[in-house]
């Protein structure tokens, strides 16, 4: 039986994210795998309040993750320097179960420079230490890598390295290039 | 022996980490618990590169959250809408190994009002569906829910409700009222 695989990502709020999804789960099937795409639930929501319908999904999307083998996570970048909470919460979830962590990310430019870049004018040297950091005094991380240390290393830690492909920005949720690369990681090593 | 609880949240950015650190801790020992804040590991890693260190950070947390029995996320948002991406991972590695998930935020705005206060001039209604959406047409999630619906249901389904709280701008990562209301609700039903 194939192997099953999370699909996690921003994508889901595309208003195209059922073409997104049909298109991840081709690549998956190519390489012998079968994609998960969390729109998959077919959930009847109409008679909930809005917060017993996220409920119903978030138990969907667990439901779900608990029958995939591993997870690929679009780690591209999502309003902020940083990615999709909720991906980053899926990815936490199935590193907590033991299972392969790997992503990608559409954007090439490290997390320490995106946070920079985002706080433009805000951006100070704390006196203190003389640490790059925000209004706050906060620190800017820098680890070399494409975001919170948390992430980046869920990937490595399972084995596999976050694929960073620059592409235009109209495809920048779309394209698929760096996702085909994690499915050629997984098949190579998972199957 | 006091259950220990995992400390999570953006204040590990601040340049007085440990002086919240200790304020955590005192309140968790207050109502027998044992706090453990990210900082506790006492890691060397003078001899390390970046990456090397962001790893090593990521291992002794995983090693922290193992040893803990719940976790206590600060979900105030962080450099955007939504909250700190490392702590989004937290509260799903502990959901993922079944523990209890609780968490309070500073900021009483839901979600979606952030989020479409944040867009700003970028904030479109989409021709297709009608749906409050961003230049990328991507929606904005509305669950009357204080960030993405895996996060907050994350607490709703652990049996907790996330504690909100309006702070003055500057205790916006140091006030400690919802944490401790947080540690109560554990106290009432966990000890």
């Amino acid at each position: 039986m194939a192997r099953k695989i999370y699909l996690a990502g921003p994508e889901v709020f595309l208003e195209d994210a059922a073409r997104i999804a049909d298109g991840k789960r081709a690549i998956c099937a190519r390489h012998g795998f079968e994609g998960r795409f969390p729109l998959d639930g077919d959930l009847d929501l109409s008679a909930l309040t809005k917060r017993e319908a996220g409920l119903a999904i978030f138990r969907a999307n667990r439901r779900m993750m608990d029958g995939c083998d591993l997870i690929i996570a679009n780690m591209t970048p999502f309003r902020g320097p940083s990615m999709d909470v909720g991906t980053a919460f899926e990815i936490g979830y199935m590193a907590g179960h033991g299972k392969p962590v790997l992503g990608y990310t559409n954007v090439t430019a490290l997390f320490a420079d995106r946070t920079k870049a985002f706080l433009g004018p805000d951006l100070i040297h704390r006196p203190s230490d003389g640490e790059p950091a925000d209004a706050n005094h906060m620190a800017v991380e820098d680890f070399d890598q494409v975001d919170n240390l948390m992430l980046e290393s869920a990937v490595v830690e399972a084995g596999f390295e976050v694929v960073r492909t620059d592409v235009p920005a109209d495809r920048l949720y779309r394209d698929l290039q760096g996702f085909e690369a994690c499915v050629e990681q997984a098949a190579a090593r998972l199957k």
